[in-house]
């Protein structure tokens, strides 16, 4: 296919109309874009970073790190770390210091494969082994800021071996806050209710600054106001998804409208998204978006069944209420689990949620379990008979599919489903149980603006970087493909934050 | 989610910099976009269509009758049509004239219930439903250009009923070429050479018109000479998809390498859709780019084979030939069958394309036959053993199977993958045979620009209609979802066409 130079284009085309060196350059059905020959600057950094979630923070810290003395982090939002706060504070590294501590053979490849194949042969590979490669520098960067882990590792659905760590408090706030104080002990600047609206571009095409509007009231239709921020080394979008941007999801998918649940808080709108689409970046992936079959139908949100399902899964069985029976393997990847969920289905065609049974004696080694049963959103059963009572399940096949599982488990062979069963060693399903419901929630959205593993955002006129104008993290796309595997959103995260902060540390 | 009204913010933006109603509006790494307040006009028309396929033509033939007396239709090509020429001239119509006179009980419902189900459920049904329900308007106006079509319906993969039309010359341009002398005879102006370059708004962010590149040579290196044309009804875009983007389409899968042919013709790279993302147009469904497995790996382009194989799937049997088995229902959907195809291979990983056999006497029915022998694509085995030798396929598995599959043609009942036999009765497996060899080829893009049932453009930010800019046909996405049906391009082309030029009429 042809390319030209389209920023000699519009120099060209700006001089055929006797505006050479065009003063406001905006354009109509887009936000404005300033040109900074004529933008009155109200504020000037080093390192201008757009979103306080696990990306921005991490590309602050790094970019101290490498030297930079004047760094803003802004969140729209009255609180810092958005959906990363929200987040199962999960964290695959491969080749960790705990795998090597257990005597698990891992590797960034082996990680990368694995993901590739959970992304259906369209991720990134370039991209995940890059963040692979540099996960264990991002654990160490939560470890030196005071994150506290879990002793043990998981292993999440699709993963081939155990290798995710996981936060003591269970969400992604027990890296947000460390993370955050650590900046500020480092002289961060770090602002809320400030909301990027738009990039001011120099006249040679580079991106020099953001407008911001400052004292901004998200949800209440307080813009705020206009400042002009200049940056030395270019700009940052680090804004997360946008799965509760309605319009934008179910322009990919009608079904997910306003009534399908999120586990990601209001904020997860995708306006900077669209604003680099606006200035030429490339759309990867939009219509991959990712529900999370952990997710539950009792309660709001990512909620308290999310992690305690993650957790349980590898020990535990989902059955289908109306036949008593198995109807997938608990930890293949996301979307063919989401996938088999959304098939269960009433005779009317309305929702059936599946259970999930777990032995208490296994689920008890869980913080989790304890927040599941006090908030009602999972429930003890002393008996196979009270359980199958109260879901109405038909009570002869579950007992023997509880049987035939437990062969399985003896066996270590899922011959149903072929489950890798390394994980429920010995972990036979007995009473008493505890019990919960689970229904796909919009978790995440693999899509976004397309990246090189420089962070550097690629323009789709030219196929290069635009230059000053980097992304990280879920607002960018291509890296997971078609379905992220759990626990891999904190290093996608917080490696490219800390590449981006290199990288502009170099330019 | 919020909204603001970016276009009253641009506003107050531009007021604030003292440039009010500023002149040359553009942005970096953006298209010029010019407001028309500074804009020397070089033409003006009431209506400009950029792009000369179905979409563009049907569009300008049902504006000339709807009263619009100056209409131009512009395309960068030195020739009309574009991809829409080198398109099998398939043509979709539920409850069309043919189907009545064969009895065939079908309505725009089925039809549109067909393509959600091959579109796995994210098809946007309400354009689905209007395509499907004017789609005998748009067979008339070809008709009445002076189409003609054979004097049967196909049932294609994925359609419940037979209802698909082909033109005598089985490919687009028995269309195309009646419908560009239908223009000419209507005063309709015809422009090559004309490539589209950017959009032209005026200040209240309404598309008055575009920027047009005269004289250009298409990889040639020649964008030619600008010239802005203005609209007073404004602007069609429909520049068909972007099959032959190699960084657009890769970059949704790493896969879709240069090396990876195509049907499309060259000029397929989708620029217009990039400018309408810049212009804040939503993309849809990019990622969900159709392989078409009909085509054959000893031909380049869309070729002889294709339309061959899709007249004889219905009656023929597909084999691996290492197995000698049959490996899918050969009238599935395109991407069920594609997605089995691409799963052949040799045991190093490399393509192993499986064979299609069909019986000559029923071959021959079809007038491709004869070209697909000619050129070599395609040959004829006047016994099973020499078919056997020629393609290594395993004799003894090859007899069992097509006796097997002659089973089914009896019975009626495809035992194996389901494959509806309607269209196959009587119609057994037997010398001589005519085989050729199918693998797939980039075909058709699903994704694009977001639109509404009157061919109005959606803007992301405001989630309304962007003033002034109309699209159709294969640059915009949502109405096929994952996977388009066979024969349904040209129905929705040619009614979308129709639809902005009515939209536009009454503006």
């Amino acid at each position: 296919m042809e390319k030209k130079d389209y920023q000699a284009d519009r120099r060209k085309f700006l001089a055929g109309m006797g505006m050479a060196g065009a003063a406001v350059l905006a354009a109509p059905a887009i936000n404005a874009v300033a040109s900074q020959s004529k933008v009155k600057w109200d504020e000037e950094h080093e390192i201008v970073i757009i979103g306080s979630g696990f990306t921005g923070l991490a590309a602050a810290i790094e970019a101290k790190k490498l030297g930079a003395t004047d760094i803003v982090v802004y969140d729209k939002m009255p609180y810092f770390g958005g959906n990363s706060t929200y987040n199962g504070g999960l964290f695959a590294v491969p080749a960790s210091p705990l795998q090597q501590e257990k005597g698990v053979k891992d590797s960034p490849e082996i990680m990368a494969d694995d993901q590739v194949k959970a992304g259906r042969g369209v991720a990134y590979k370039d991209l995940l082994l890059h963040v692979a490669k540099h996960a264990n520098e991002a654990l160490q960067m939560t470890l030196d800021a005071g994150s506290e882990y879990l002793p043990y590792l998981q292993q999440l659905g699709g993963h081939s071996v155990p290798r995710t760590y996981q936060t003591i408090e269970a969400c992604g706030a027990g890296i947000i806050r460390p993370l955050v104080n650590q900046c500020r002990k480092l002289g961060i600047k770090l602002v809320t209710r400030a909301k990027f609206d738009s990039l001011v571009f120099d006249d040679k095409g580079t991106v020099v600054g953001a407008k911001m509007m400052m004292g901004h009231y998200f949800g209440r239709d307080v813009e705020g106001t206009a400042v002009n921020v200049r940056s030395k080394r270019g700009v940052l979008i680090a804004t997360g998804g946008f799965a509760r941007n309605v319009g934008l999801r179910s322009a990919q998918d009608p079904t997910l409208t306003e009534e399908v649940p999120s586990t990601n808080p209001p904020s997860a709108t995708g306006e900077a998204l669209l604003e680099m689409f606006r200035v030429g970046a490339v759309p990867v992936h939009m219509a991959y978006i990712q529900t999370g079959p952990w997710a539950s139908p009792d309660e709001d949100g990512f909620g308290y069944v999310s992690n305690y399902s993650i957790y349980n899964f590898a020990h535990s069985i989902s059955v289908n209420v109306k036949t008593g029976k198995r109807f997938m393997n608990e930890i293949a990847d996301r979307k063919t689990r989401a996938d088999a969920q959304l098939a269960l289905r009433k005779d009317d065609g309305s929702p059936l949620p599946p259970i999930t049974i777990t032995s208490y004696e296994h689920a008890k080694e869980h913080p989790t379990m304890e927040k599941v049963l006090k908030y009602d959103v999972g429930w003890k059963f002393d008996t196979v008979e009270e359980l199958a009572a109260h879901f109405d399940v038909p009570l002869e096949p579950l007992k023997n599919q509880i049987e035939e599982y437990n062969g399985y488990v003896k066996s270590g062979v899922d011959e149903q489903f072929g489950k890798p069963m390394g994980k429920a060693e010995g972990k036979y399903i007995h009473a008493p149980f505890v019990v919960v419901r689970n229904w796909p929630k919009v978790h995440y959205c693999q899509g976004g603006a397309q990246i090189d593993v420089h962070a550097r955002v690629i323009d789709s006129n030219t196929w290069k970087a635009i230059p000053g104008l980097y992304a990280g993290g879920e607002v960018t796309g291509g890296m997971h493909g078609v379905s992220r595997l759990g626990s891999c959103s904190i290093p996608d995260c917080m490696v490219m934050g800390m590449t981006a902060a290199r990288t502009m540390m170099k330019s």
